[in-house]
């Protein structure tokens, strides 16, 4: 594994491989939901080129950034066992160097749920993850369906932009009690840990009255709120009931697939999970089905 | 050549190439300008790809998008004469298809002259000049030193995208009496074409100053000033001294490279031109050595 610290590095090992190339853009501290990301690029792909930045522009000034956590040796470890063939690390000053003044922005499916809690969050992932399409000119990249708007904002900003790149949507890695994985877990005390699962039941029982027929969004909804407020501990940011490609919150009945996010500050961390509806659509073929519409 | 009109035509034709690949993105109506690039990128490369794009995203409401002049069959043929491999005539549905909602900008070097006179401008140049990009995927692209804040917007955008492409600034194309060669000078009366003049006159005055070693701006735009007002039927917009890569209008004496650019209305159209200081630096290899610091 060839671990490239300048762009200069990363252009030089790219120019280096022929045939596909998987990228697995990450922020480094890894779990198995970005393990699994890897192995469906090992397993597509002539070369992986995964990349480790912990993207500042994708903060807010009152976010976690300079404590989100660094585990680069490890992270690098992972990489190895996992075939991939080049690892980016760069500095931010590489990244963003002086009179960097170029923003990517996706209009409309970047404003509400994270977005409109997040100001200028999407932009700067959207930036970031042009920036390295360009770098490492990948045939596939592969995002994990975890974040299920920063999929959207990413499958339509390639989309848009034309770039020469599939988007892989890797369905969400869960602990044996339904818990989405995620790097924020770990600020989780034991009892929050014990607490957290209710997220997944909450997506689960709604998921079920789906499959009974039910279509109403409030009264899915009205499900993912009642299962949510029996757990004390968790503080309900949001529940939202939308389309799965214009992120527009649903008020009427469809039988079109539905994504139901939600979002649970359980002691520190904000947990994120999502499904779709039928829940039978969380796969990866699933996923890119309905999602493709772009 | 090929003539593509949808972007599965260009892109099946682009994967038939192989080799160096030169971009010349235009809105048609061609003129001698154009067919320098052209002949730049045929020199340069092993393949030519040039474009025909009307760009909606770039006019302001109240602009000329549709009495821009419109010449495709002329403008086909040119790019035959000139060893064009891959023409690219798409139509705007097939550039912003619906759903459409991503945006490119450059944020600082936007700002004054034309992006001041013109709000939103130069994001619609980003944007599908980056679209462009990705769609041709060249080696190096063509631009004219005509629109000098055009130039600084794409090499800014290219850079801090990491484009893979090279941007090649070649020099403006004049008339024997130096007036720049412009699709829009087709506007001009006889009368005004005969005045237009006043303005590469206005640039070399200034550059003869700059040359027996005059370094303040303001003296500098106070001879463009002066020459400009002995032509009755030009009305100034605006005259700038400005630093050839941040676009920073210059107020103290200095010994670096200056870019003055002025805008003149005659008649109908705004005529836009600009000269490097020293004035031998407005050669391909001048304007690329001091436009390349980005």
């Amino acid at each position: 594994m060839i671990v490239a610290r300048t762009l200069a590095e990363l252009r030089a090992a790219r120019a280096a491989v022929s045939g596909t190339v998987g990228l697995v853009p990450t922020m480094g501290a890894l779990h198995d939901g970005h393990r699994t990301l890897l192995d469906h690029a090992r397993a597509d792909n002539d070369a992986v080129v995964a990349t480790i930045f912990v993207n500042p522009a994708q903060f807010g000034p009152n976010e976690d950034f300079s404590a989100y956590p660094r585990t680069v040796e490890a992270d690098l470890a992972t990489f190895e066992r996992a075939g991939v063939d080049i690892a980016f690390t760069p500095l931010t000053a590489e990244v963003y160097p002086p009179g960097f003044q170029t923003t990517v922005e996706v209009e409309h499916v970047s404003q509400g749920l994270e977005g409109g809690r997040r100001p200028g969050h999407f932009k700067g992932v959207a930036t970031v993850v042009a920036k390295l399409f360009n770098m490492a000119q990948p045939t596939t990249a592969y995002f994990g369906q975890k974040d299920a708007q920063q999929v959207v904002v990413i499958r339509r900003m390639a989309a848009d932009l034309n770039f020469p790149t599939d988007i892989a949507v890797i369905p969400t890695q869960r602990e044996a009690d339904g818990l989405a994985l995620s790097s924020r877990n770990r600020y989780l005390t034991p009892a929050e840990c014990a607490a957290a699962p209710v997220i997944y039941r909450a997506l689960t029982a709604a998921g079920e009255m789906y499959a009974a027929g039910e279509r109403h969004p409030d009264a899915l909804r009205a499900t993912m709120q009642a299962v949510l407020a029996s757990e004390p501990l968790g503080r309900v940011d949001y529940v939202s009931l939308a389309d799965p490609v214009t992120l527009r919150e649903l008020d009427t009945p469809t039988d079109a697939p539905m994504l139901a996010s939600l979002t649970v500050q359980i002691g520190q961390p904000r947990l994120l999970d999502n499904a779709l509806f039928p829940l039978h659509l969380n796969t990866r073929a699933g996923l890119t089905q309905t999602l493709g519409k772009t």
